[in-house]
């Protein structure tokens, strides 16, 4: 039940919503509301529906926003592209969807200065190629960046796979509008990407899921673009000889811009519904990019080359040009897509952990869906240690429902085992709740929920998410 | 007067010191006292002395003091090298001086895993030295590199001249172990330098100046080191000219590792006491170092070499090999140690604007400096935007030290008016707190100030730096 119903009536929620955002940017019916309650999850419990959804078109409109529902304790759920895949944008309490796709506007790229601003529900493919056109870069690319709105890469700190070489989202924010709980707006950062005035208020709201503030716009700090690169895939017989080779092109001194492990089943799988001439017989395949001067190219393929059939790569298969480039990027993002034509529902989970301990990771992860006997198609940032099982269920069926469930809390404790991490770049959200505890020790976890009392003593900023909300 | 006189009897303050970290490691005559309450800001007020001076070798002493000092509230001042130019490390109210030089550890250095876990009081460039053993880099390079120690670079967020391409100490630091204000010890973020799981803790206490928690350990991310590297000095006539060499280099795809900007001043100063063939009738020199893989540096060089030549450089001077290059490094490290030279104190500033406002801040300083008959050589990372004036001054004069406050006073005024920021890369310390006010809105300053009060509710961690301590 929505947790609106228990406290104000719908009827003036509606009224005062349709007051401060225009009836025009006011949803409420049931159809609206259930579509809007559900992001890229695949788990929606029909109990968890909004009350109303609104569209933001100015911080000023979110500023009253936040007054109205402190005032009244309705919880408030930032939402800009609804792609989490670990439930960051459902409303667990009901409450308001405060979607941000109309406030879409990139306000300034400033090419000297090396910054942009933008509003929360920029796309982040739009803000990358209006970067390019001036010869600049923004590196963060999560897959599904052609639809993903920089709003919710901030709320989740989203990676991708250039994380490796260029860092995450927050290594690109500097500065912050966020409407506070209260509806108080602060400015955090600056317009200078070296500035050590005051606390670093920008990263305590970067990633924190939408549960301490409401992000309204962003300062973010371009790079120059690199002049060219070069893909290839590298297919190799066992896991071991895929991870030594990832660490042996690192130990000579390349940083790969994209250095990304592709199992079996996902070369299977997106081979069979996206044919690409992806090789089918191997156990793992190696996604490597480099970038930089054309003139630096040439001696980092040939050394990766050289490193990928010293470690026993039966084929090395590069992109001579733009359209094979092409091709190998769409195979690489369609893991996803692929899984999902296995099955009614694809269930991608996210873990992370050192390096090297890689191999025990993914070899594990087998096991685990062996035992369970799910299909899973596995794929990740090998750079960063970083791994996505992507599991194809179906859900009508409670027992796979069940089995899912027992196969994450194990992939889980797993990966903590291995000294990794719940989340390398999805976030928490709701779906990793449950497993918080044992990821972060108690001390801090306390601080945690403190910080989350200071900046929302009643607990309506996107509530239960990351860990309970104790203020509910 | 101290703060501690006050509270309680200095002699059981020193024996309860010798019981945690044994006699050998406690200070507290006064001539102890008085060495060790002074940091290199260079003005020292004989009111503000530390009532003992400890030296800690691990955490769980680290604990147990801080446990002492929140029961009976006594100020706590972390000090690693000391070499704060900001007063970051002087003891405003006395207290105890919490010196870390004896916790120098290296723990480990793993390669695969691209990371390192260091003690506070390890000096940069030994860690430096260290990873570069492995092919590993370790980017931030504060001028001082060479005595400075991790911890205070971690307190403070340091840069360097290789923060343009490489970013500044927050973009290293993935972990810490952190006392808190009453002894509770916690563990920020993991081994993963990709890692969303909860709020980004490191970075609240990354830059907050010992104010928030006491930094015990630091994991830290490395990356490959890079083949090969040249550095060049251009000369101009104009600063129009140095500072559109500086935009167009990056234009052209060029992220240089260091872009730096010596002038006229400086040239002169460190010529006349380091001689080493730099020009001293010109208006300013970059100083460009490009890295990266040996095939792509002359490439890079003629493009930049043809840049300079294009915007009226009058004389590009590379670095042949080594000895040059070391030369060029001095030349450029000894801009504060000529400026010295000049007179018995120098007070070096440290502000920094968007690039494109580097011309006037530059053209600014000089005005300012000319008002009040002031010696400033000026220096800085024009990449960033971030200037360092040095003032030569004779601190014995009254008269100098208050045109000195004034100028500092109208120098923090430019650089806010040129959407600048305090500080790029020194800190607020107790030196900018009185600016505090006109840099940070209010409801930013005052979330700042409720955090302060959150982890330390008596306000005994290094008490009035970045603002004023309200617990007190």
């Amino acid at each position: 039940m929505s947790c609106m119903l228990m406290k104000k009536n719908k009827k003036e929620l509606t009224f005062a919503m349709k007051n401060i955002f225009g009836a025009e940017n006011v949803l409420d019916t049931y159809e609206e509301l259930y579509t809007y309650s559900a992001d890229s999850t695949n788990i929606v419990n029909s109990e968890e529906i909004a009350d109303v959804i609104v569209f933001a078109q100015n911080a000023a409109q979110v500023s009253k926003l936040m007054k109205y529902a402190n005032q009244n304790s309705i919880p408030v759920i930032p939402r800009a592209a609804g792609t989490s895949v670990c439930g960051a944008s459902i409303p667990k309490n009901g409450g308001i969807i405060l979607n941000f796709s109309k406030m879409n506007r990139i306000i300034e790229i400033n090419k000297n200065n090396l910054i942009c601003k933008v509003e929360p529900g920029v796309v982040i493919e739009d803000l990358q190629k209006a970067a390019e056109k001036l010869n600049l870069f923004y590196p963060p690319d999560p897959s599904n960046l052609k639809v993903s709105m920089i709003g919710g890469s901030i709320g989740l700190c989203s990676g991708g796979p250039h994380t490796f070489k260029y860092g995450s989202t927050k290594d690109y924010i500097i500065g912050l509008e966020v409407v506070l709980a209260d509806g108080t707006v602060i400015h955090t950062g600056s317009d200078c990407s070296k500035d050590v005035t005051g606390y670093n208020m920008t990263q305590l709201f970067v990633g924190s899921e939408g549960t301490l503030g409401i992000v309204t716009q962003a300062t973010i700090r371009l790079i120059p673009k690199p002049e060219a690169k070069r893909i290839m895939l590298a297919y190799f017989d066992t896991l071991e000889d895929c991870s030594k080779t990832a660490n042996d092109i690192i130990s000579n001194l390349i940083t790969p811009s994209v250095i990304d492990m592709i199992d079996k089943n996902t070369l299977k799988t997106v081979e069979e519904f996206y044919p690409c001439g992806m090789l089918t017989d191997k156990e793992a395949a190696l996604l490597i990019e480099i970038d930089g001067f054309k003139s630096a190219l040439s001696e980092q393929y040939n050394k990766i080359t050289e490193i990928c059939k010293k470690n026993n790569s039966s084929y090395v298969q590069t992109a001579e040009n733009s359209e094979d480039e092409e091709k190998i990027w769409i195979a690489r993002r369609s893991s996803f897509g692929a899984t999902a034509k296995l099955a009614p529902n694809v269930l991608t989970e996210d873990v992370v952990v050192p390096r090297e301990n890689i191999v025990p990771l993914v070899k594990g992860i087998r096991k685990i869906c062996a035992k369970y006997e799910l299909k899973t198609c596995i794929m990740g940032h090998i750079g960063d240690g970083n791994i996505h099982p992507n599991f194809a269920l179906d859900l009508r069926n409670p027992s796979e429902l069940e089995k899912f469930n027992k196969a994450k809390t194990e992939l889980f404790e797993l990966a903590l085992s291995l000294n990794g991490r719940l989340s390398g770049e999805h976030g928490i959200g709701s779906e990793k709740l449950p497993y918080i505890d044992k990821a972060i020790e108690p001390n801090n976890l306390k601080l945690m929920k403190q910080l989350k009392k200071l900046l929302d003593p009643k607990g309506i900023l996107n509530p239960n998410k990351i860990f309970i909300t104790e203020s509910m």
